[in-house]
């Protein structure tokens, strides 16, 4: 297929029905998607994954690539309490994608968006050699949660699970053919399939002082958490690692708490809210103290470490 | 450096000397760029610019390259008429693009967000094997020019000169010991250094029927705009040829006329107005007629021949 028939192509797996969501005037089509006037701020950010970087195509179907790909994406509307108003892709494709596995990897993207009630009304092809997706997202939100709110006494609280995306990643690098085992399904699939939370972030309105994604690792993004707040988070160790991720660290012979502090792409939300402020779906799982900025690991025996930046650095 | 101080020197390069635009409430930093509500529908678009691909950087500097992927995406806010609100820069890094080369990049991108009085606000890094660039851009606009509105008695005309860039390429490309020349100047710096049509755009509000801005050649991006409105599109040959473009086809030995209806990345506007409406700044170059969606090309004897599909396509 040339590029106009493969734009069709997309134009039909990612129109959501004929209908557009109600924001958006314009789609797919034309120089720019067109998007009503919003009353409220709008929110706008992009997240790539390359492939050999991010993912190989052996560890997941091109369904579930378009899928995580745009939940990632989404998950940054949710750190700001977001809701979804569109997606635009962009997609760089090597000459071994062919129609079928362009046409699967919409069809990831359209079921993405359609869970969280938006759809991808734009973007862009070009041909490359190594497969990538670049995703953007709009949404929008009275008032955005950010992450320079925190203050010493507030609580640190969790909204997902930590590590165990990354435990399923390793699990399809270092022991494939175990990743097929019922007790690993949730860690693979925490992986393959995240989820980008929505409706826990529209829940931190209004109660929470501060939000971030844990997209690279819970070490570092509290850390950049705490720079960008200018106080200290203790993380208490003891709630982190979930039994899901203990059964996957064991068969890796991994440290679970380190995978759990470590490990990415969970797209868990973090957020700190007022000592005894509830939030439904969260978990405290630590506290802001006033302290130069930085994250430290309170351990079950009361004693502390700095939490290692074990997170995700493209660059180093 | 790792990523926290690339974002950092970014975040430094990209800064509009400390000052956001006005309707940017928050730039680079947090999980999204935040923007203040819009009396006026949005539009956004996303373009990638691939090394290999559409450059190799021995044919540019990373300041150039920097420009010119920001220009190529902000023109198509141009081809709607719109103003721009902001830019957000997702950049796949492969190992050898060195912190030096990275901060000349984003010069680049912030000269040209800067000559549109916008700037970018937000992004992404990842490594990869491939350079490449993927820019999103916003604008607004009360009224979107959009390609479906040409009827049949409108005249086509052009802001812009058609196929100087693509002359420009083709010298880097086939002939790099005379691109220096000053005779090609014109054509390499087409190329090189391209501008998006803002202040053009605007003065089609009101008056045009339809635009496109002429990303992959006239005749790919007269034959979307044909299609979109149904009806057909007569180029008349005499008006394409600049002096630069038929300096640098004489040295390429190329014919001017094909490169003028092949070529893309001029970043040309196309529109369509009606009969007897003058527009600052644009040329006369054919019009539009009933019949099936298409584009044919008038020589100079007055005899008609369809254009031949020579633009851009990534998937032929």
């Amino acid at each position: 297929m040339g590029e106009r028939e493969r734009v069709a192509l997309l134009r039909h797996v990612l129109a959501p029905r004929g209908a557009l969501p109600g924001v958006v005037r314009l789609g797919i089509g034309d120089d720019c998607a067109v998007f009503e006037p919003t009353t409220e701020p709008f929110v706008v950010s992009v997240d790539t994954v390359v492939e050999h970087v991010h993912f190989r195509r052996s560890m997941l179907s091109m369904q579930d690539l378009g899928y995580r790909a745009t939940m990632g994406a989404l998950s940054d509307l949710a750190a700001m309490g977001a809701t979804a108003m569109g997606v635009l892709s962009a997609l760089i494709l090597p000459e071994d994608v062919d129609d079928e596995a362009l046409e699967a990897l919409a069809q990831g993207q359209a079921q993405a968006c359609s869970e969280l009630g938006t759809a991808v009304v734009g973007g862009n092809l070009a041909r490359g050699g190594e497969l990538s997706i670049t995703t953007t997202v709009l949404g929008q939100v009275a008032e955005p949660l950010r992450r320079d709110g925190a203050c010493p006494g507030h609580c640190l609280c969790v909204a997902g699970p930590l590590g165990l995306a990354a435990a399923g990643l390793r699990l399809l690098l270092e022991a494939p053919d175990r990743a097929d085992e019922e007790a690993f399904r949730p860690a693979v699939e925490a992986w393959r399939r995240p989820r980008a939370r929505m409706a826990e972030g529209g829940r931190l309105l209004g109660r929470a002082s501060a939000a971030i994604d844990v997209s690279d690792g819970l070490g570092l993004d509290a850390s950049r958490l705490a720079e960008a707040s200018g106080c200290r988070i203790v993380v208490e160790a003891r709630e982190l690692v979930c039994p899901e991720l203990a059964a996957a660290a064991e068969a890796l012979g991994a440290d679970a708490l380190s995978v759990a502090l470590g490990g990415g792409e969970d797209y868990a939300l973090l957020a700190t809210v007022p000592e005894g402020v509830e939030v439904e779906g969260f978990l405290r799982i630590g506290r802001c103290e006033a302290g130069p900025p930085g994250v430290m690991v309170e351990r079950a025996d009361g004693t502390l470490a700095p939490a290692t930046d074990g997170g995700w650095d493209h660059f180093r």
